[in-house]
């Protein structure tokens, strides 16, 4: 059993004491950034984003320890200070949870855990949008853009903007409207089977977990459940972290 | 195989036409409100208010087959000038579909296909409510009640006071507040597995699918999935039934 | 110049104080309950509901200074640890603000500072409103109640239903339904000078500031600005208030 | 007395047709873009868009009459079916009515009739905005961006973002967040004679009634009510006005 560090560019000192660390224990592993499939597990030493950004790269997920060096912290495990107690634990029990991921399709496969987001490509300015559930159009409504959001992504973008808080471990996809210019409209919480569509008559962006924005000319995108779901070692209860984590904003 | 039709008062006659059209298609049938749960299947002729009071007397439900003579029909399966074919075609084929309903012992067990909520007995008064799920406190709050939703009860009460649409295949558990005394909160999604519990300290109202009050002292009312799900015959599609409900309200 | 201190039952001994402290201050005071527009200015001893409570009694209002011995205090002028300095201060240079109040006409008069709710009589039940301001119909919807509020009211009640903050030197009227059962609709905010007639299809509690219910048949309500402001001794900022407000609820 | 007709492009053979139509009823006419505050009157041939777009070129406001061929309406007063009664009897009585405009400092003053949008130069990233009015800090939220809005704004942007519907003729400023990645948030509608100040930590659009968005850098902007308001010629009721154009969006 081998595993990675992979760290954010700020936080190598930690990183390399968790590398001491984890050796001195008697597991083998090494700081990278390249291949991270290939480890047995992986543990991210930054914030969120950094947990973000690493997923983004990996299809099969290889199980994730985070100790958060950043912000807010909904997906990372520990603090830096009390870091070693939990590591040790979570890779002697190797007890793992794993969450949805959605996908779509554009230029190559794009993942992301918390949501995608399909934003009109000038600020201000309306985009008109249909939204299809398994093929049955659910709402028209001109917008500023869309979000289509996992449970886990309930508490990053979605919250802001009308969405409902949901159970990490329901999996299900979330589908919530950005400035909608119209009167009556709700978030929607389908079942993770549904394929989701979304047709947009202006350009757009589509920004994955709020990574790098691609432009989309006027057109459609669909949106599924991932095969690949997150991994991450199992924290003791997520509902108490989103409680604690809706305090902290 | 034998079946029973179940009407609100107003809708003998077309009771009556039913019956004799099921047994001039070779269907054992009879008019009745009694003994529900020994049928093999139930023909109901009225609203969803009528449906749901029939499923508040049932246990393990018989499938159901709703011809609408109220308002807005969300539960049923036509309306009485095409009920024919769509009846003979459900009971042929008997496909089935299952929804999930909640319970609360309450002098008894109580059983709902929407919602149950609890609601401050005093009118425009502020009753305090502590938020548990799974045991976890997840919200406190001064509000004039709290509603504990199904997936189906989705457009039913939740919808008014700012609940997500939610998909009926999703089998769930949603909590909204009515009318929270709080600058920040947000109606939960969580898993139908969840343990649902309100402490309250004032004495309370509880409403379960909008029928018969019943009054409650200070404490705490625990709900949680019920083992036995409403069955009714299939529907073409959920999502376009709950679309089109959305324009009429 | 002869002044009335009006407290709330649990309050007598810090309204003796406050007595004392005023006589030997060389103001002309006695406590009382009765005939308090007959004073020049009134010092309450109590919370927000004391105040509310005695602004119902009154028409023309004597300038209000009141000290909090309750929960939160958005009417109030300070905390009895500190009430010497800044009620001197105010009765010295007696600069007063009016804030404007609502009334309708239900069995005599009834005024208001905060709102007048018209609530279903019958919980978790649906009345049709129709809502008219000047005359043109807004609105109609299914819903719980509807609450016609001051920009004073907006942190009351207004608040819990999805009403906004309004600035209380706006004179305004707020109209916000309570749980309405209809996709689309929004609070509005009209001028002070216009007149908010609400019909109802169902029996009707009208309760104004959270005091004593009232019953009322199917029919209507109008609702307009009062000609009698509430007057209260001049805080320092009022917008600060509200913020600091917000934080505590 | 001279008025000016001003059309977008694609309105041209209307607007001849409005000239003949004028002059044969007397009234000293002509189509230009150029100078139009020396004018005592101007026609638009256009949709709402063209009307703000005339109003940015406008310090003093000659009284408008807006003929739509647009999409919506709220700024106009007709169609190009029925203009002909409507305008005569416009001109004949000359009764005319103010609406408020917003004005910013931003290389050379700004004015808005609607709103002042201030939003992230990235998307799908959050800015830190702390909303000040009157020097008392409000509210410090992460958001899309922030809208200053008048009350004719109230239907346009603001109302895709949680805003009230506000009374054209309640003098007042709104204040909404787009999009605020916060669990407790309020629009707030304040006075007039308020003054609102924005800071923000990342370069943001600056965007007036959805025209010409203007790159900032971090740091505050100030927006307050303009002494210029916009001028239009009356319409029979605003309300009304404002209820059909809620319906038809």
């Amino acid at each position: 059993m081998k595993g990675v560090i992979f760290h954010k560019p700020n936080s190598k000192d930690l990183a390399l004491e968790v590398e001491s660390f984890l050796r001195s224990n008697g597991f083998d592993v090494e700081i990278s950034e390249r291949n991270l499939e290939s480890y047995d597990f992986i543990v991210v030493v930054g914030g969120d984003g950094t947990v973000l950004r690493v997923l983004q790269s990996l299809h099969v997920c290889p199980p994730i320890f985070a100790i958060n060096t950043g912000r807010i912290g909904l997906l990372t495990h520990c603090e830096p200070e009390n870091y070693k107690e939990k590591l040790l634990k979570s890779l002697e029990s190797f007890d793992v949870e794993e969450f949805m991921r959605l996908k779509c399709e554009l230029d190559g496969e794009i993942l992301a855990l918390n949501e995608i987001a399909i934003i009109c490509s000038i600020p201000a300015k309306l985009v008109e949008m249909k939204v299809y559930v398994d093929d049955v159009l659910i709402d028209v409504l001109r917008c500023d853009g869309m979000l289509i959001s996992t449970p886990i992504g309930s508490t990053a973008y979605a919250l802001s903007i009308g969405g409902p808080i949901v159970d990490p471990h329901l999996n299900s996809i979330l589908i919530v409207p950005v400035a909608p210019f119209k009167l009556g409209w709700k978030p929607w919480v389908v079942s993770e089977s549904r394929t989701v569509r979304i047709e947009f008559d202006r350009s757009v962006f589509v920004v994955a977990d709020g990574q790098n924005p691609l432009k989309l000319n006027p057109g459609e995108l669909t949106v599924r459940r991932s095969e690949y779901p997150a991994r991450f070692f199992k924290l003791e209860n997520r509902i108490e972290k989103i409680v604690n984590r809706l305090k902290e904003i």
